[in-house]
């Protein structure tokens, strides 16, 4: 995120405009954490992960005086538009404060889910997937050398997208996500069978989201039918959301904090700033929610030819 | 490459065929350097660097003698498909080949250079570049201890992607890239005003195709104008083309393998294998060749303002 | 461990041995699944994590029949000398076995806990205490941008170098060890006046053998006391035992494995080879139990003072 | 080196001193840019490549006039103890200074090279080499795919650790190092013969400062008896030099860094602070010069058999 706030800063002084971060995302508009930024603000941060402005959930925006209070806070300085870095609840909260007190919102895309519609890039995702590829490497080197079934848990609450780019990265052999129904039975056998042939690593990728509730409880429907295979989990957690990140991501950052400010400057208000097919992309920030995203039944079927 | 091997390998057993792997691309062909492979020949390769097949440059596949040679290799084992990797090198190789033995052959493009027409991804892109910006954050450190100015040269005989992707991801002030003219007297200009406002960490990224002929050029003209700023020169050279891919690299290289197989199987030949648009696109070999890539204005432009 | 096994390979090649791999270990002497190796067996190998040997448990070797198994199977092939990479378990099977066949054996530490007596250094510690680093880098990113405590579990159960290593590597605040009663109330006071303070990143390291039974338990006690402090758990796991080995275990590992040669050669029978101050270290197998390590005190007052 | 500056400044605030921090070395003792450092000065920094305190070579400070004026600024702010992080050179500099203004200076030793008398590790060495089999490894990738000989330059002008240890761990047929002399013939005669056996990555580390002069002169020297191999040069250059320090780095600099103010505080003035043997050791600044090292014969060998 820290490239897409170099960008929003360099761009704004750039056009003579005067800069502000807010630490904290919401809780520093309403605690008028607030300072004015300087082309050296912004130094030095593009290869740093997490984010300079820090981030927080701050429920008092949730009620009208909290958001008062943020505009108060934010007019006391004359500043006439807002950049915000987020997922869908982000965009709500700025497009309620947008409407209550004409403040132009314009949101980037910040999620490492991915999962949202009117674009093909989020920031973070790319960097978050990468990560989870290098380790799920390493945890092959032991499943290699021990001849282990490995069940690993990425990231993903409502989207299966990490999983689904890091299992055919890193060959699983299957690849369990929230946006599709898994015959655990299916599962099973097909272990069993390659057992039988003794094809030795085995790589089951699940996303926290899935209906079976993570890989625990896939491990223990696995364990069940299947006692003699050495089974693992591995819960990657948060080594997901941290790390420098990768060029995509600092890429598709800059240019998106670049539009957001241009689009300020046009008066294109209240929208998200999104890549599709390579090409900037507006989405009113009412649509910009999470995306009901269809996963592509093509890959799908690749996960099952190339892990076989 | 390892990744675009396995997909067509295992696509290939999956659909019944005998699938065969060629060592060192034309050099095999002609030298009888052939094996079939399994499942298994592709195991546990997906995450490493380099080519299980090797690589090669060979001259006798420019003679009619030597195709003709590498016709009989393959007819005596039955095998009546290629599936070629490379550039456009390869794929005028490729055509020459097809033409002459009525062998249908279909390309994937490969080369970390991204200039190729026809295609939005070519496999070994997202790895170098990436690579490219890992070193230059290291080299980044040293720039900021010391107050230097770095020079680093990037890939790029014909085409400056890496050097755009690698400079803006890692804040470089200036890239030089073959595609466009630069004017050096306004690059020493810009450093000399600088380093009189003692911003103090310089990145130049430079393709080493570029009109200039490459950083210790560049750096020459540098020293001559500003002898007293310290300049040094960085080639990152052949770290660049190595290393275990990315996620994204690992992802298009199965796809795309795995289609170059669905392709042969519905005749659909003589085609190199791309995606566009985040879709399947087929361009005949004919017209894969290198392409004149515009660079699109706007990344230069973001280039000047987000570094300033 | 795979550059142990190519010193052993190369080293007992240029004497005029002849030299076997033998997969799974004691499983593949028991199984017969020995293979002869050449110096290109071990070519390109000295980079990638696991072994090509790959590991197992073997039951059947606790007890005389499998033993016995195994001793013909090594007969046969003229094999007359044993090196065993392993922790104390491989080294007491090892000795019981070179007792009962007159077959010597030499043992190479080849354990991430580093809690063997005889050596300064055991192959693939290095490797896994960098990994814990690199990933509590990345998770110290989100525990800095959202001012969160977080509570990471390192490999170690009855040693705390991965966990005391790694925790004065990435300034976490309290570090739990095995080796050392931890008053808890003491930690949770000691979180809460920095709490006090808002000191923001808090990290606290715990080994899987820490007597409150891992992260989770520490977890659960940290909660109970303070409700309000947002605290995550991350779980490293398997991460830890793979990955390209660091340039020290590589080293170290040619190194033993040169001199575990040397030793069969001049019938330094039944030995560990271990590293201490810097020179090799020769120790009875019998001695080569996991050591009982008192931590240097010095450390704990070390990462109480840096913390601060 | 960040994280020898947090261990200086938290062992001397937790013993109630007041610590300043000197920006760019003697530099900024010279020009007064010194600063009042807190607990809160050395967040969040210990993961850091480069150093937060800058580093410069300085003129004056040859000069008494620059040495007084360097004395004039530590007095008036009753600085009377320094620490100084760096090679020979500034621990020459810290010892003049020391005798003729009766400031007491305790020394660590930051060097990649290695080639400090008086202690076993000196900061930065470990990461250094670590970058350097890092890219070495990178390259053998494309060196195996292509059957090419690469000859790679890495840093140490006087000391060969960092060729030896990268070429031993990257398994390098030959490694070129100032302390030995290189019979050239024997490297040719050596690389022809395995050319007839076909054995085919071949991997030359020659240090920079060895007796040829660098990479390219050995590269031509093998070119002119070796016309057919296809050669390449490459030179790692400064990505040495930066890079997040590793595990062992970051330990040796805190252990350092916190002995050199207990030193300060128990009079013992004018040493340098080295681990030998895993223990503390201290030498005489006088005698802390860049070290005629020996290297280990053994090592020599060990590389020629193991690269057979």
């Amino acid at each position: 995120m820290n490239a897409a706030v170099r960008a929003v800063v360099r761009t704004g002084l750039y056009h003579g405009l005067e800069v502000f971060g807010v630490m904290r995302g919401y809780s520093g508009m309403v605690e008028d954490d607030i300072f004015q930024m300087e082309s050296r603000s912004v130094a030095n941060i593009i290869q740093r992960g997490g984010t300079i402005l820090k981030t927080a959930r701050c429920k008092e925006f949730f009620e009208y005086e909290g958001r008062k209070k943020a505009y108060d806070n934010l007019k006391k300085r004359g500043i006439n538009g807002l950049v915000v870095i987020g997922g869908d609840g982000s965009f709500n909260g700025a497009l309620k404060f947008s409407k209550e007190f004409d403040i132009p919102c314009i949101g980037l895309p910040g999620t490492i889910d991915k999962d949202i519609a009117g674009t093909d890039f989020t920031i973070g995702f790319d960097t978050a997937v990468n990560t989870a590829v290098e380790a799920i490497d390493k945890i092959r080197d032991t499943a290699d050398a021990h001849d282990r079934l490995f069940i690993i848990e990425v990231m993903g609450r409502d989207a299966g997208y990490i999983a689904l780019h890091s299992g055919i990265a890193t060959g699983a052999e299957h690849i369990l996500i929230p946006e599709k129904k898994t015959d655990i039975d299916d599962v099973v056998n097909s272990l069993a069978e390659k057992e039988k042939r003794r094809k030795l690593v085995n790589l089951i990728v699940v996303a926290e989201g899935d209906e079976f509730g993570g890989a625990e409880e896939v491990a223990k429907h696995v364990k069940a039918k299947l006692p003699n295979v050495d089974t693992r989990v591995c819960i990657l957690g948060h080594i997901q959301r941290g790390g420098s990140p990768t060029c995509l991501d600092r890429l598709i950052a800059s240019r998106m904090g670049y539009h957001a400010v241009e689009s300020l400057l046009i008066n294109r208000h209240n929208v998200m700033v999104g890549i599709q097919n390579n090409k900037m992309h507006y989405t009113q920030l009412e649509y910009a929610v999470k995306a009901k995203q269809k996963i592509n039944e093509e890959w799908m079927k690749i996960v099952k030819i190339l892990a076989s």
